[in-house]
C-alpha cells in the first residue's frame, strides 16, 4: 500500500540525529524509575489505541486480527519484560576490583566496570512484523532500556501503523516529561534516507530486521563511515530441518501435520520459517510426504504483507522449482489471486542441493526444499554447506539421537538456537532466548535480537579507576544503593 | 631488525586455516579440566625458557631486562588467570528457561542458552608488547579460553622472540595432547599475508594490536568477506589528561613528577601513553609546565622498538612541532642517538588545537602536547572533538570535581577507562578493566582487549531448545554438575 508521508532529506537527517544526541544526554541521567516507567508507559499507550490500531495494521498487512491481537501482546511484554530488567539492575554487569595500596611493585588501582549506553541507536522496522519488530518493537525497547535515544525509520508497507505507534510514544513522553526527541520517527522509501541514517555523524547503532540485500546494504554503510558503528542486522535464514529415520518411520503422519502448519504460518512470512527440509531417502521419507501433501493441498491461500514480498516469493519461488532436478511435491489445492501465495514444497535430490547454490537462497513465503539425501554423511556435508542460520532443528527419537552423534554435535556451528522435535516458527521472548547466528543470519553472531540479551547490542563497558564513591554511578557505589548482583574481587555479591 | 623466515603465501594460509579448523573442531571437545592445564601449561613452558627468552627478546625490541621481566611475568599470571576463569565456569552465561507446558494459548518450551567458541581466531600481535600483547599474549590466552584454535602471524619486528615462544606452546601441546594445529605460527611481512589470514574461509575472528590503519585495513578486509567476521582491532590512543586549576595550584610539582614518567615510560611506547594534557591557562600551568620540564629534561633518550617505529616518530613528532602556535616547552638534554627517541613536551592554544586536525593524531612516543585552554568551555569544547580514547584521566582535588560536574560528566562518553589522579599507562588485568574504547581507539568499543571480558570477543550465544537433558553441554544440565552460577528462570543460581 503506497503512503503520503514525505520522504525525509539528508539534511533533515542529520538535524534528527543531532537532537537525538541531545535528547540521549537528558534521557541517559534519568533515573532508573523514571525510564521503567516510561518503557511501561508506552506499553499502556499502545494498548490504549485499542481495536483501531488493529484494524489499521491488518488493512496495511492483510495480516488478520487474531495474530495482530497475538503480536500486540508480545511487543506490550516485551517492553515491560525491559522495564522490569532496568528495575533488577544487575543486566549492567558491574564488576569491581578493590584496591589493594600495598601491593609490590605496584599498588593495585580501584577498578570498577558498568555498561552504558553507545547513543542514538536508528532502529529499520520490518515488514513481517509491524509491532513487534517494528516502531516499539524488540530493537526500540532494548534501546530504550540501554538509555539511548531512538530513531525509527517506518517500514513504508504500514507507515500509518508505525505513525500510530509513534503518536502512542509520544503521549508517554509527554505523561513521563521524557525529552521530546527520545524518540523520533522518520519516513523513508529509498536508499538514500538509509544511507543517511546510518553514516549522521551522531548515530552510534543500527537495529535491523529484513532481507539479506538491505541488512549488508547497512553494514556497508557502516563500514565506509570515518568512525564504523555497530549494526546489528537480523536477515535471512533457511531454517533447517533434519527428519532422522527412526522417527519417520514411527510418527510420519504427525510430523507432516506439525510441518505443513509451520510451513504455511502466517504464509510463511516468519524468520524462523523452515525452507530446508533434510531427511535420508527411505520409503519412510515418502510416507511423510504424502502426508505432507494432504497438509499443504489443504491450506487455503491468503494475501501476503505487501505487492513487493508477493513478487518477489513468485520470482524466487519459480526460479527455484525451474532448477533441474527440482519437483514439485504438492501445492494448495485453491489457486492463489491477486497477492495471495500459493504454499509449496519441492523436493530435490542432495547430490542436486550442493551442486546449485541458487537452491540455497532463502524463498521468503511458504515454500519448503525437502532435500533427499542418499546417506548420513551426505546429509552432514549439506549441512555444513549451508551458510548461517537463525535456527536448525532435529526431528527424532532417543535412538535417533544415539545413532547420529556426528550429525547432533554439528548443530550449535550452524545455528543461534537449535530445536529438538520441534517447529522453529515461534520464538520465545525470554532471557535464554538466541535470535540470531553466524552470517547472513545476522551480522553478528554474537548478540541476539530478541529476550532481555538483545540489549547488549547498545551499551558498552567503562571503567572507573579510583574514582571518588560518590561520583560514582549508583551501580557501582560501595554501599550498593541498587542492591544489583555483582562480581566483586571475583565473587557474586548482592 | 630483518628476520630471514619465510612468508607464507595465500594458498599455504588458507591450508594453515583449514588445519587449524580440523584442530578447533578436537579442542573445543577436550575437558575443562584438559583445556585449562593447557593452558596453564603453556604459562609453564614460557618460565621454562628461562632468561634465554628475556635477552632474545630485549636484543629484537631494544626493551631493558628489568620490563621485560614484568611483562613476561604479565603474560604467565594472564594465562592462569584464563585456566582459572575456565575452572570457575561461570564466564559461559549459562541461562535456563523452564518449561510450562500449561501455558496458554501456546505451551511455553525449555530454552537454554550458553556461550560457545566462534573457531579459528587469528591473532596479530604487538611490536610494543613481544610477550603479553603477542604470540601467548592477552589474545591467544583468551581466545584458547574460548575453545578456539589460533594461528598467530608473529610480528617482523620480534619474530625469534615469537618463535621460542611458540616452541614453548608446541612443548604444552605435546605434554597435554592436544591437536597439533590448535595453536600455529606464521611469519610475513607483506599486506597480503594479512589480508589472506583475515580472508580465509576458515578464519572465524581476528585480534590485532597496532596503528589505526594497519587495524582499520583487517577490519575493511572482513567487510569484504563474503560473510564478514568479528575483528577486534585495538588502535590508536592520544589518552588526555585533564589537570584542574585547584590540584595545579597545589600540586604542581608532584604532578609534573607523576607525568614526566608516564610520558616518557618505555620510551612513550604504550596504548595509553597520555599524549594530550588539557588545562585551562593560569600561572599555575605554567608553574607546573616548568616542573614538567626539568622532568623531561633529564630523561635519558633511549632506543626505540625498531627502526620503523625511530622514523615514523621522527616524521609524526616534527609535523605536530612544525605546526603554526606549536612551541616545543621542553625536550631531553641530552641529544638522541640512532633511533632513540627524544622525549618532547609542546605547547599550543586551544583555539589553534581545535583548528588543526593534525594535532589529534597520535605521536607514538615519548611526545605529549600541552593544550592551553582559554576557559573551561574550550575545554570541554576540545573533550568534544577528540575522537574515542583507550583512556581519559582527570587530575583534580575535591573541589575541582564539585566545579567541573559538566566536564565530569562528560568523560565516560569518550573512552574505555576513566581515571581520576593517576596515570594511564599501567593497564591492570582484572574483571573491570577495560581496555577499549570508541572507534577508531578500537574496531568495536563493545569488548575489552584485557581482562577476563576479553573473552567475550571470540563467543556467541546458542539456545538449546527442548535438548534431552544427557546430551546438553555439561554448562547446561539439570543438575549442574560443573557447579557454575545460572540465570534460572531469571533468578540466579548455583
Amino acid at each position: 500500500m503506497a503512503n503520503t508521508f514525505k520522504e525525509a532529506s539528508t539534511e533533515e537527517i542529520n538535524q534528527i540525529m543531532q537532537r537525538s544526541h541531545a535528547a540521549f544526554e537528558i534521557f541517559q541521567k534519568k533515573s532508573i524509575e523514571e525510564k521503567s516507567t516510561f518503557i511501561d508507559t508506552i506499553a499502556d499507550e499502545i494498548e490504549a489505541l485499542g481495536d483501531e490500531l488493529l484494524q489499521k495494521a491488518s488493512a496495511e498487512t492483510n495480516l488478520p486480527i487474531p495474530r495482530l491481537t497475538g503480536e500486540r501482546a508480545r511487543t506490550t511484554s516485551q517492553l515491560r519484560m525491559f522495564a522490569a530488567m532496568l528495575r533488577e539492575g544487575s543486566w549492567v554487569e558491574a564488576n569491581i576490583d578493590t584496591a589493594n595500596p600495598e601491593r609490590t611493585p605496584l599498588p593495585k588501582p580501584d577498578l570498577r566496570k558498568m555498561l552504558i549506553p553507545l547513543g542514538p541507536v536508528v532502529v529499520f522496522g520490518a515488514s513481517n512484523f509491524p509491532f513487534a519488530y517494528s516502531t516499539a518493537g524488540g530493537d526500540t525497547a532494548s534501546a530504550l532500556a540501554a538509555s539511548c535515544s531512538v530513531v525509527v525509520k517506518a517500514h513504508p508497507a504500514h507507515a500509518e501503523t508505525s505513525e500510530m505507534v509513534y503518536g502512542a510514544i509520544k503521549k508517554a513522553i509527554a505523561k513521563c516529561n521524557m525529552p521530546d526527541d527520545v524518540f523520533q520517527h522518520v519516513h523513508g522509501n529509498s536508499f538514500e534516507s538509509g544511507k543517511a541514517l546510518v553514516q549522521a555523524d551522531h548515530t552510534a547503532a543500527v537495529g535491523f530486521t529484513g532481507s539479506t540485500a538491505g541488512g549488508k546494504a547497512l553494514f556497508d554503510y557502516s563500514a565506509q563511515r570515518k568512525n564504523p558503528i555497530p549494526v546489528f542486522s537480523e536477515m535471512g535464514s533457511i531454517n533447517p530441518v533434519i527428519f532422522l529415520p527412526d522417527t519417520l518411520q514411527k510418527n510420519a503422519a504427525d510430523l507432516a501435520t506439525q510441518y505443513a502448519g509451520s510451513i504455511t504460518l502466517g504464509m510463511g512470512q516468519f524468520c524462523t520459517n523452515p525452507g530446508l527440509l533434510l531427511a535420508v531417502e527411505s520409503p519412510a521419507l515418502h510416507s511423510f510426504l504424502d502426508h505432507l501433501s494432504s497438509g499443504i493441498e489443504a491450506v487455503q491461500p491468503a494475501k501476503m504483507l505487501h505487492a513487493g514480498i508477493h513478487s518477489a516469493y513468485e520470482k524466487k519461488s519459480h526460479a527455484a522449482l525451474a532448477q533441474a532436478g527440482v519437483k514439485v511435491v504438492q501445492q494448495a489445492a485453491t489457486a492463489a489471486q491477486d497477492i495471495e501465495a500459493l504454499p509449496t514444497v519441492a523436493l530435490v535430490s542432495g547430490e542436486t542441493f550442493l551442486a546449485n547454490p541458487l537452491l540455497h537462497e532463502e524463498v521468503f513465503g511458504p515454500y519448503s526444499l525437502m532435500v533427499s539425501c542418499k546417506d548420513e554423511q551426505e546429509l552432514v556435508t549439506i549441512l555444513k554447506s549451508v551458510s548461517g542460520q537463525l535456527t536448525v532443528t532435529v526431528m527424532g527419537t532417543a535412538d535417533d539421537l544415539n545413532s547420529h552423534t556426528k550429525l547432533v554435535d554439528l548443530l550449535p556451528s550452524i545455528a543461534g538456537r537449535i530445536l529438538f522435535n520441534g517447529v522453529p516458527t515461534g520464538v520465545e521472548v525470554c532471557a535464554s532466548m538466541v535470535h540470531g547466528g553466524p552470517y547472513p543470519a545476522t551480522t553478528d553472531s554474537r548478540f541476539t535480537a530478541v529476550g532481555i540479551n538483545a540489549v547488549k547490542r547498545w551499551v558498552r563497558p567503562v571503567c572507573y579507576q579510583n574514582w571518588p564513591d560518590s561520583l560514582l554511578p549508583l551501580a557501582l557505589q560501595n554501599a550498593n544503593p541498587l542492591n544489583i548482583w555483582r562480581l566483586v574481587d571475583n565473587e557474586w555479591k548482592k
